[in-house]
């Protein structure tokens, strides 16, 4: 019997798949009554550390859904805490001490992902023992500059103007962060593939806060080191700017071979602007979830016309919403795999 | 002696200018010591309500600063309280009972600006008496889809997922709600007009939150309402949406006279997407008044460089943060009004 390739994986890679394959940032979330079960009675920091419980919960969206692909459930701060770095989740990351001097920088040291996230790397060996082999399982850092965001305010944000401020004020310190953290994430999304991820996703929540000048010194540098240090594992790596309609000429000249869009403009825009070996990830409103099932479908499908065949990912633009239905994200995974091509 | 348009004005008409005229959103507020000095003693609804207090928080930065233009010192639920809304300051907007339903919605009447915020307009009158004449006033609104999002959501969000859900699953509701703001907001800044605001701008804060379907099909008509029906005061109008660089050809499209951009683009780019007869303004980031002076000399040179002569006011392109040096912003306006466009 041949094993074939899951269709995420063919679809990342530019290869034919039966259907355009699907999957949803954060769907091991707040809006499954059975993530909210098992959250009653453990707090966020502990399901994280707890290989048995972070499985359990990547898996019950690929129960539940016929997704194409599974993430592992964790966060972009917890490779952080293995660097030395006390984080709370109150829900959002809160850092006691933040990061804003040389001294402060020592404390952050280099990720041994074995010894500093041990927990992480079984997570994936659990999750990958127990996913069909249909389903990619997806590994996942934050990009340097948005957990720089996070270290440098030590708290969630609208704008992180305290980070902003910072990076203006303390070009260089900043930039010795920075590299930091690039060494540490491509060392973690490295241990991440060595324990079985079969692609894995950059996610840069704020680099859109910055304009271009600053995106493309500050920014994109470690972006590149990382997945360029990447490549020879021959996993796909993607590459996920929130609100980067502005940059997608920087993004195209990355060494990501799947670029993720949030809501705001056209999978066809993106790809004028992007490489044609670079597959597209997108890109509907998370807010479309509630809309009725017709209008939730014409959507669907003209997002899916739109980005024409191949080399397509289809997801939200943004994370699912907790007050989000399930029957909606079922409708939704039947709408994508059901659509075909226009002729 | 012959009495000049201000050069604020002249480039939004597309006239010429001694130099590229400069305001910043903002300017009236908690950088500036003067004006931390009033709100210590006034909490922030007195201030607005108070058209001494408003005109001179409003003349504070013309006194400090070689600014070009002053904005009415005022917020954008000023009128929406005007309607029958109780809103609170907390800092941000807070709806003790927010508009979600038809009933909701009959407690918002449509607005009588000399009855209802007579204080705003008495400010007008107020500031304009007592501005050199060399500066240009603007009057400003919020965008219907930006004050829907916060009578919707009841207080500030950070993606206000309240208000588009409540979009998606409301259609009809919502485009009531929209129509009503609509009115109202073209009746509140014809009045500005009329008591003499020079210019008016729309602040549409979060219309870029929505995806490009949504955006032309909700946000933009009420837009497209109220500039249309105030073409005939001949005033020039300015419309800012935030994060607007994937909406940029339905703005291209809009009988806006002045087009604000964030800093997220460069504004060459924007042009492009523009019409000729529009200009532009912004969009410096306001993270770089944290920058060293050489950087910031540097940045606003090249944005200016790269805005091009003609048709650009100068401003940041968002609100000016409250931790920002004052003198920074005097070298600010400085650096633009020494700027001659490169030969």
């Amino acid at each position: 019997m041949t094993v074939l390739t899951p269709p995420l994986l063919a679809a990342m890679r530019g290869q034919p798949t039966p259907h355009t394959p699907v999957w949803i940032m954060r769907q091991a979330g707040r809006y499954l009554p059975e993530y909210r079960a098992i959250r009653a009675k453990t707090d966020f920091l502990t399901l994280t550390r707890t290989p048995e419980l972070a499985a359990e919960v990547t898996l019950q969206p690929i129960r539940r859904f016929a997704l194409d692909g599974a993430i592992l459930f964790s966060d972009i701060m917890t490779p952080v805490e293995g660097m030395g770095v006390g984080v709370d989740f109150a829900p959002g990351p809160v850092i006691a001490q933040p990061i804003r001097t040389a001294a402060d920088l020592a404390r952050l040291h280099t990720l041994d992902p074995q010894r500093d996230v041990p927990y992480v790397l079984e997570s994936i060996r659990i999750v990958r023992r127990e996913l069909p082999a249909h389903v990619g399982l997806i590994g996942f850092a934050g990009a340097p500059f948005t957990l720089f965001c996070y270290l440098v305010s030590g708290k969630p944000s609208k704008e992180f103007g305290t980070a902003r401020a910072f990076l203006q004020r303390e070009p260089e310190l900043s930039a010795q962060i920075l590299d930091r953290l690039a060494e540490s994430m491509t060392l973690y999304l490295r241990a991440q593939i060595d324990a079985g991820a079969q692609a894995v996703m950059l996610f840069d929540s704020w680099g859109g806060l910055l304009g271009r000048d600053d995106y493309a010194r500050v920014a994109l540098p470690p972006v590149r080191r990382i997945l360029s240090a990447l490549k020879d594992t021959g996993v796909p790596l993607i590459y996920f700017c929130n609100n980067s309609w502005t940059l997608l000429d920087f993004i195209a000249d990355l060494p990501a071979d799947v670029v993720g869009l949030d809501w705001r403009g056209t999978l066809s825009t993106a790809r004028k602007h992007l490489r044609p070996d670079q597959a597209v990830q997108g890109n509907l409103d998370p807010a479309v979830l509630f809309a009725a099932p017709d209008v939730l479908a014409a959507r669907v499908n003209a997002l899916l016309d739109d980005a024409g065949p191949g080399r397509h990912v289809f997801n939200l633009g943004h994370g699912i919403w907790p007050e989000t239905d399930p029957d909606a994200v079922a409708r939704l995974v039947d709408l994508v795999h059901a659509h075909r091509p226009a002729r």
